[in-house]
């Protein structure tokens, strides 16, 4: 596909649509995508602290990223709405700040790496959010697909080029 | 409020909550965030072909952010619904990819980061959905505030620290 | 305004926008739009039949259309939310058809239109959706707006040109 | 269907309910759907000119049609949601205002006629919003069904009667 | 699955997620749930009164509940999206209140109880708000599971245990 | 206003509206809802185990209500539009079962009830979710509203009839 070097949600004339799809197979589909914040020492150490009690604030994140790949196809004008079948998403604290991977799974006739990746970037600005006040000066970076499996155009592994 | 080292979203057992803002005082807040995505050579060439027709490629992705700011209360829990009076998104075309900037205003009792960020990172991944046919390694990096104006907290640049 | 002959929701390069309201006044506004679906004689018949009993067929279009108004900026892109303080929705069964009437409140600093039109078209097609399987060939005619008041560019009622 | 002269979403007590649709075949379905609005000379001038730019004029309410066919079961209370599988909009700039055709595909067990003409007035209804400024008295006229295809009820043309 | 006496929604480790159901077979699925809500004499005097003439009382509390249950993945979090197939919402006025049954149906690879569960309890607390004016202190009672049928678990009565 | 006996949200032919409150004064608002889910012990018990890891069980029902009650205007066809303030959601395990108290303030026109009892419900039904495979006998009894402070119609508790 990447030989052609054409847009495929834009047809000949520039104009958006939302490319049908009704003709491809229905196959079992997963997508991982991954992406990190860098916090502040004072902040990080807020929310190490937070999480100790209750545990409610990577939860938070957790849940928002969850709903939020149920959210996708509302989000990105030309995505299909897809029945999502399953998605989980690890949160870990690091050095520098937390990092956050989805696995999303569909049976359907295409693919399913936006919504791994609308995952990831909210749960990732749920964080920003609860931490602000005490950081303004985080940043969210490498977002970005790790894999895909299923669909015609086959598996994809981050790195394959 | 960085001195307390305390997150303001979650209580002193740890539990979530939205905190309760109504006596804080209205005034003209602005925020502006800004991210980018990294885009391989052959897609930003179709990105930027797609660009001279109809000129929908960018529109789609203007549009996805505008819209995606009025939706930011859904997405992050704890957020709170804002009456947003302005937004203006920013794509640029640079060497090696796209760079988005939004500006965000409210004359309200809490700031607007939140939407400024959600409207950066949401264009940004309509961008990954049109070109992801080309390209499945785009990267976001560096989505981040630039600066706030308005609220208790004073006025904030990056790079204040 | 109209004087300038240009588009306020686009900028003078050709991007959309959402205009900042914020300099503009809060005033009482209040818009009253219409429209028309034009119904065969056997499904008006029915819609007729099915009102006398539980009387839900007016009431499921009436309520479609009051929650449209609600939903108004999350489907028209460069909209602002609004606080809609009062919203009714007068459906009218006539001689060859089903003609909404929807007058809407707020006070804020801009127009609320677009909820008037939002509610009348929801409304018509929430009755093209009841009446289908007897009547695919409906029409929905003269949507439009008949009266706005309050705000800057002041009271305007339809036929004033 | 029509001879019965009953509606189907209403129940013999006259109460709304949202048909159960399980016992039917799944198949491909289309429907196409267009209207008008009727639009003054000088805010025509003006959507022309700035389609001229960056085009985002048309775009967006492109853009605004195709996501609010993904909302339609949110928006029309007895309505199905429906996978929809492809979304093109047409927007087409006449003598005296702009004319939108909408063709949506599903693969299902209901219709997707209402998805198809919420994709329709919405467009329209965008283009309401952002030559509104320089003209008040536009109208969407026209709005109706042109064909469908599939289903038990098999093909439909506007013009059948 | 009682026995193993573990949450399905919740890892070994503790963390939410949505459960992947891509494996279980796509089966017809029903269930059933009811609630009530009680009512002062005077609160339920006005809403017989307010259903004799155009019906809209309990007309509305049903499109609410008709509606609510295709909202339902939007609010359950870790609810997965379903294409519902049909939901009928049966509304009793009693001696103390008002009973609001739901029966909805898929045909998918997981169960459609919160679905009819979350009709139920929206059905009420519509019939709350447009009651509260006259009777503040309405109580929501007995909001359960009646019956389910299909999938792997098998169907399911209240009073099975 | 109980005197009058009549429905507010139903005009005078019995047809619903959202009345309007741009007359009514702004004034800080806040409402507090309770209500219970009863549970079997084994799933009690999971509950209890899979709180005491990362906590997520009963922060996912915490949020989801928190993010339900900015949903309330669109769940509950004629309620108005709110800018919540603030949201605490108390979740506390019981000898049999869950209670939620959910506390939500305004700033603005009109009350705040429905918001609180939405929260509750949806906290509840989201424990349902999260332990039906264990217990799919729940029941959801007692929601209420305990207390609402502000507006013309003044203070009332629950008890004072």
């Amino acid at each position: 596909m990447a030989a052609t070097g054409k847009l495929t949600h834009i047809d000949a004339e520039g104009a958006a649509r939302m490319v049908d799809v009704s003709a491809k197979a229905e196959t079992k589909r997963e997508a991982v995508a991954e992406g990190r914040i860098l916090i502040g020492a004072a902040a990080l150490d807020a929310i190490r602290a937070g999480s100790v009690k209750k545990g409610d604030v990577l939860a938070v994140a957790r849940v928002a990223g969850i709903m939020a790949a149920k959210k996708t196809a509302e989000l990105i004008p030309l995505c299909h709405p897809l029945p999502i079948s399953g998605v989980t998403l690890d949160l870990a604290i690091e050095a520098d700040g937390i990092r956050a991977t989805a696995t999303v799974a569909t049976t359907y006739t295409t693919g399913i790496e936006m919504e791994a990746l609308t995952a990831v970037t909210t749960a990732l600005l749920t964080v920003y959010d609860m931490a602000k006040a005490l950081d303004r000066g985080m940043r969210i970076e490498g977002v970005r697909l790790l894999s895909k499996t299923g669909g015609k155009s086959g598996d994809w592994k981050a790195g394959d080029a």
